[in-house]
């Protein structure tokens, strides 16, 4: 993917929890970018985000105690303020300047907290790819968000979204409904500097399995549409169409269509694992709690077929012996975003050192 | 073993499965010298070999569907064909002539698969030790032949059976009889280019449990004999006779004689992990299933206490802080086969560069 | 730590196991140091220690058999004497030299074994720390000494060990009793040149959870002192006294005062695993057999604390990205404790090189 050991774009707005992760004053362990942190959210409501290990030994801040807006490791009883600064020390009052460990920005966006792996100097909020229909309340989405741990790459599940033909065959009975649709439907493709966008029709075809189970009435055949954008590094985006055969997408005439909106957010834990953060929203019937749990239940299958041929996929890449990758012309989409990603790695590279592991002491 | 950082051999034929794995357009994922194969048997009843990652992606085509004696991957829907040549991609017309992946010989002998994972044009099916017996009517084996999965290097399972003065200590109670045996009797050892042969009696000793076990009316005392044949890399074959003390075994009078045929073989899955096919044959009482069933189970319990010290022996040669093993009299049939398989792996290294592993592109 | 690869100290006396834990001819293996070790009781009743590895194949002597005091390897029956000098190999007269293990020094003292992982000729039992409480009738300690393994370097436990005011934070309900602890006072170190003493006073104080709760009568204050001794590598016995508030310890009256006697023993097992052991003793109502079993239950509910905190520690360490220790007022003892540690084994390293890893003939 890229020949740095390190392969990890640090400035920039990664998905890091639902807010219904982070129940009053509490607190999250979670890695990023191998990075162990610890989330909490404090008595003011706000949440932040610090470097889980002690500067004393190492001992996890995510034992330790919310107090108002600090966090107390409970080891020793070192206190820490919202900076990471080290505030009180049980039996001394001497503190120093380096009694304190690494802060990290982060934000409630929505439901979703977005933290910033990088240079703190660059973190702007106004640059976090904030999701319309997660707060807007026509769209009704699941009661709990969803999130997976996935045993792979991030990329590989980037991958798996830039090409819609798996549909065909990984999700037949799910989220897909015939194998036709890889040999006959397109994508259309557009580049963007930060991803793509991608828009791909299916016309006259069944009903996609998850779409007829919440919905018993429909004729034998629809329009379908996927309309994606990809955004580097890991999030998605997508606004999905089922509309009566023929029916105009310029009109403006919406009788019999229905529509969902998806977003999918993947952030590195490790090299060879990821947080994956997902909801799926719909806009009609949005008094019936059934069909948004319908939707979860068929969603998550789906996705569930996705992570087994995906994490078998990485324990495959992972024996690299004799293996050499080719291309096909469905990875029109993947491609580009691996040559985005790269050229904002080596960019990443050429102008900041902080990213570069840095080796500390060690206790043991 | 050798100083090659892949110890492993690969002109020649390896014990890959037994036909009963396979069943009718059946599929198996197994590795075997770290490759990752797929094998699976087409509509035709014949089997394939390939290399289990799609060459696309790495997906695992044994996570794929047979379609006639095809085999099409279940992510993208590329299909190859026998040879693992690409011959369908969905929603394009172009192949090339890398869309590929590595397909190997492989050959159904009896109830067994042999897979050849070296250059394909040296493999000859002629070459591949077929053992007689399991496709003789006078020999009666398992309803289902046995396989068990090891937990260290195949050589060391090798060595176990180059001497089998551990009868009397590891299976005293099982295979064996008696500690004695350590100590009496004395291997005749023939070595051979390709491996060794070994004659071992014990005259006038006790019948060994699991033969008493379905014997009950046998004499306090038998002469007993194994005559064993290991052939390079993991093949072993074993005739054994239990007579009646006095027997002459250059006669011809089979009166109060039984006898068994036993094969055994191991295939490296990696430097570390065996792939361990066995079968135990008997030709009295051939019509009566629980002989064969005793001899199983028997033989199951003898096996598992040579798994228990031969996975322990792989732990412990793993720190090899400060050992050094020291040779004893016994060690005279697996000197010469490591001496035999040495210059065989030197050899290869010498002709072939095939197998020196090569590290392909990543895509993760 | 050190700059050396392999961080321990091998000229000195280790605890190695509880006499419970080798019943008649019983066998333990256990590893220290990342040496495999098998201590075995032999029908003398006098324990040895000889490398688990049997000199052939390095199979483990722990699946041997105890005879008389000798062990005999099960695999092929080689016979090792107390020395682990091979003195029978099944099928032959001759014994060379080189047919040996190495074997270790292993003393028996009150109800502990204590092994010797350096040079043999240094190792001498009057440098064992024999910890008196434990064969002093006066007091008494559980029924059966404790061991706990833990996942973390042993130095670690040290650390938890030479910082009493981790007692408020871990402890509060369970050894400790008030987050004050921490706050308002403070050890006194004496340095040592093989360790510390340190002893922590805290006057009118509630009195701990463990003693509470079999001592339902108690003022609602005392005075506690927790008197320290920690000796390199892994030996700390404390002396724990629970007085009426104003009790004067250079007096003589003991009207009121309880006491306790603790031992701990940190062995590495690895660089990153511990072997640990420990008693607590107590010397009133030793009639009352409740009394030694709630001291057992209290203390390990109290040392699970402190294994989840260090193990959770561990893991953290293991990640160095950006981490960098920075110290407190309650280091002073750990951070002479580690001086103490890294002179002994930069002397050790300065004069013996038996103990730099020395990596044997490899058969697999």
């Amino acid at each position: 993917m890229s020949n740095h050991s390190n392969p990890f774009l640090y400035n920039c707005w990664y998905a890091a929890a639902w807010s219904h992760e982070l129940v009053e004053t509490g607190k999250l362990a979670r890695m990023y970018l191998e990075i162990p942190i610890v989330i909490y959210r404090g008595e003011s409501g706000k949440c932040f985000a610090l470097d889980d290990r002690c500067c004393h030994r190492g001992a996890p801040l995510s034992l330790g105690r919310v107090e108002k807006d600090c966090i107390r490791c409970m080891y020793h009883g070192i206190k820490y303020d919202t900076d990471g600064k080290v505030i009180e020390i049980p039996g001394q009052d001497f503190i120093g300047p380096n009694h304190k460990v690494q802060s990290f920005p982060i934000v409630e966006k929505g439901n979703l907290l977005w933290i910033w792996m990088g240079d703190p100097k660059l973190a702007d909020p106004s640059d976090i790819h904030d999701y319309g229909p997660l707060s807007d309340a026509a769209w009704k989405g699941f009661e709990k968000e969803a999130y997976l741990h996935y045993e792979a790459n991030w990329m590989l599940i980037a991958d798996n979204l830039a090409d819609f033909s798996h549909l065909a065959f990984v999700h037949t009975n799910t989220l897909g409904g015939s194998e036709d649709y890889a040999f006959i439907t397109h994508p259309e493709v557009e580049k963007l500097e930060n991803g793509f966008k991608l828009v791909r029709w299916n016309k006259n075809d069944s009903p996609a399995p998850y779409h007829a189970k919440i919905n018993p009435d429909l004729p034998d055949k629809l329009d379908r549409c996927n309309s994606v954008q990809m955004i580097v590094p890991g999030t998605f985006f997508m606004s999905t169409i089922m509309a009566p055969v023929g029916w105009d997408p310029k009109g403006k005439n919406l009788d019999g269509v229905k529509q969902y909106r998806n977003c999918q957010y993947m952030t590195p834990e490790t090299k060879s694992t990821t947080h994956f953060f997902w909801n799926y929203l719909h806009n009609y019937r949005t008094d019936d709690p059934a069909v948004s749990k319908s939707l979860k239940e068929s969603l998550l299958e789906g996705f569930m077929e996705d992570k087994e041929i995906i994490e078998a996929q990485q324990k495959m890449l992972e024996n690299k012996d004799r293996f050499n990758s080719r291309g096909m012309k469905g990875d029109e989409a993947l491609i580009h975003f691996r040559k985005v990603y790269t050229a904002l790695l080596n960019h990443e590279r050429k102008n900041f050192n902080f990213h570069e592991r840095q080796v500390g002491n060690s206790i043991i």
